[in-house]
């Protein structure tokens, strides 16, 4: 077909700029579905409708104290100087209840969240009351809901406790977990298989030998997709061999797919020309350094109507994490509901070395942070991995900049989120 | 025994400093042994040792570009006007090699990653060389080691490529990866267990029932245990029986226990006791609000000479998170290596509202922030956890303060870290 030579051959004479790649992913990434989760495994998740709650919290009054429950205006009048006597008619602790009533002149020894009984309204401090026998000396009067905590106190029933769209934290599953919620409606996770091609690697774990090197990409992406809210569904490590890449590309079912490798106008670059016979090939050539191999588009999925998103991410570590980092864990950060900004802290540094970029690219440039300024690691070619290792710090530079001078304040990321 | 009744009488009389629970801490806190795991399951994980690498990367000289390699002297004097001409005798791509030597006048056609044969030190970019039938116009001189990614380049064999205390990052298993270490020593993560206290107490999943109420501390400190880095092994609901927790506590082979529940001087309060007969409680009481009857103690393991940490949460759930993020968080962190400072991201913004703490007395106060101003949530008894739902961020007084002026400009950690 037409098209596929087209791709092969005109190499990268068109770039698409970043701008557009990143409206187009935004395009393509919406957000998933839902899916029911125990709210105990529900740290992390994104709700996908408010939550209503059912019952209050607590359903019952109860005691904030350990100390004595009785009614309050009977006590009016007592003091250290004049104290009433009160006489201890039993005693709650939580979890139990005190089934008869409480008369004026009588009290129910109460510990901290036990129930308050009938006839009782405040609860008076065990430091304020003089136990002698059976019956205690109220050393200080009370008023009505004294170290009470009222029904529904900390949630009221038919009460919004959470929104859509809500990262959920540790104590807002406590709280789901409160009003009785065993499962919880959260965005799906965005599913991702990762295609690591190239006839010269070897699969992790094994050791280099001759013209053969490990496969870091895979190493270095399961736990990025992790982070970004995607689930790794299986990684594929595939020599150069098209219709083996196309086979998988069909029927894999993930929401996303990583190519590493075969991204370029090469040979044996065969991610292009299959996104594009499978499906479109959106983008493929960016002005970023590194990373300019990157490729977007998708591929028709196995449910009709349905497209998978595929990434063709160069080779050359670097530029595969660089372009993983800007795009794709931007895609899955959107399909799962979350910001689609980095995860990472920022910090502002004065850079200690000026930093060139060409007029209309992108640089992803990696920094040695020492003493709150800011080293640029010139060993910074697209295969050198341990220039990101090195790195405490990346930036990358607008596309209509020359850079940054030295002494220039800039906002960097740090590696270590 | 004495000490025992001692404890349970004295209430709150005594309570530590809290700088001094945390100095207990930081000194029981020892870091734990070494684990050999998977380097690809190894992110986040912190390196016992020093990694040296053990080969080149990479370890042979390759091809950065797609191109022609030829010995660079050979080209010298050719350029657009004059161009020389080489034979092309082959190709070679990633993972293969040419075995023959290449002389002057001749090249081998190369992709990006492949290895340079014999004779030849440089590689001619695609775009500087015209093809001719089996001949290539040479457009442009080279210089020796052009666009050659040469051996070593990015790991030199011998070299520390990773330091001991790393908390490795997701390009750091890459590189492990790409030296061919299967494996890698770490810390061991610490394990915990939780034990749940209150006869009022419903498991998590359960719903709401008369004066039972549904346990909430253990979903919120599974996620948070699991972010400091620790394993949660199990956690216990149990009634408030004395034996019952006493069996527990002895048989648990945890590194780090948590106690929810039963922490204060009530009758139903047998944490501290057990914690006091089992080994040594070395704090009960802290002046911080929430979380004043949070303890801290040493039980017996099972191994000989061997302690157990026990960390006394009270019930309270606003409490045991302040109690669980202030001190067990960092107990963990500090045990499997990592910073003990808090997780949470930091930001400066001004105070809507006045926060007044007694001095002496270090108050946990949640904020909600609205166009960078921070207002205090009033709703904030130990019991209402919906405080720390509604709120954006929180922050501690100062011991030795009285609190902050409205208005004024204060730090504060912010929940979604």
């Amino acid at each position: 077909m037409k098209s596929k030579a087209d791709i092969r051959m005109r190499g990268f004479l068109k770039r698409t700029p970043v701008k557009t790649l990143l409206s187009l992913i935004k395009e393509h990434s919406r957000l998933l579905s839902a899916e029911d989760i125990l709210t105990v495994e529900a740290s992390g998740r994104v709700l996908v409708e408010d939550i209503i709650s059912p019952v209050n919290v607590p359903n019952f009054d109860r005691s904030a104290m350990d100390g004595y429950a009785l009614d309050a205006e009977s006590t009016f009048g007592s003091s250290a100087y004049n104290p009433l006597m009160f006489k201890i008619v039993g005693q709650v602790t939580p979890g139990e209840t005190y089934d008869a009533e409480i008369h004026p002149g009588e009290a129910l020894s109460i510990m901290t969240g036990g129930p308050l009984p009938k006839g009782t309204n405040a609860v008076l401090m065990a430091e304020h009351a003089e136990l002698i026998g059976d019956q205690i000396q109220v050393l200080e009067a009370v008023s009505p809901e004294k170290h009470v905590s009222k029904i529904g106190e900390d949630i009221k029933k038919d009460e919004i406790i959470l929104r859509q769209g809500r990262s959920l934290r540790p104590q807002d599953i406590a709280v789901l977990s409160s009003v009785g919620m065993k499962k919880v409606k959260v965005v799906r996770k965005p599913e991702v298989e990762l295609f690591i091609t190239g006839n010269e690697l070897l699969k992790p774990g094994e050791q280099a030998d001759g013209v053969k090197i490990v496969d870091s990409n895979s190493v270095m992406l399961a736990p990025l997709i992790k982070r970004d809210g995607g689930v790794l569904k299986a990684i594929h490590h595939l020599p150069d061999e098209r219709e083996l890449l196309r086979k998988h590309l069909r029927e894999s079912s993930a929401d996303l797919i990583c190519v590493s490798g075969g991204t370029s106008v090469g040979i044996e670059d065969h991610g292009p020309t299959l996104v594009d016979e499978l499906g479109e090939l959106l983008v493929h050539g960016i002005p970023m350094r590194p990373a300019a191999p990157t490729g977007f588009g998708l591929i028709f999925g196995s449910v009709a109507g349905c497209m998978k998103k595929v990434f063709l991410l160069p080779g050359n570590p670097v530029s595969c994490l660089s372009a993983y980092d800007y795009f794709v864990g931007r895609s899955l950060r959107l399909m799962g509901g979350r910001s689609e900004d980095w995860p990472y802290r920022t910090k502002k540094v004065k850079l200690a070395t000026k930093i060139s970029s060409q007029i209309g690219r992108i640089e992803y440039v990696r920094l040695r942070i020492e003493n709150e300024r800011a080293f640029f690691i010139a060993a910074g070619g697209a295969s050198i991995l341990s220039s990101t290792t090195q790195a405490d710090a990346f930036l990358l530079t607008d596309e209509e900049s020359e850079g940054f001078a030295e002494g220039e304040e800039v906002l960097v990321w740090l590696y270590d989120a």
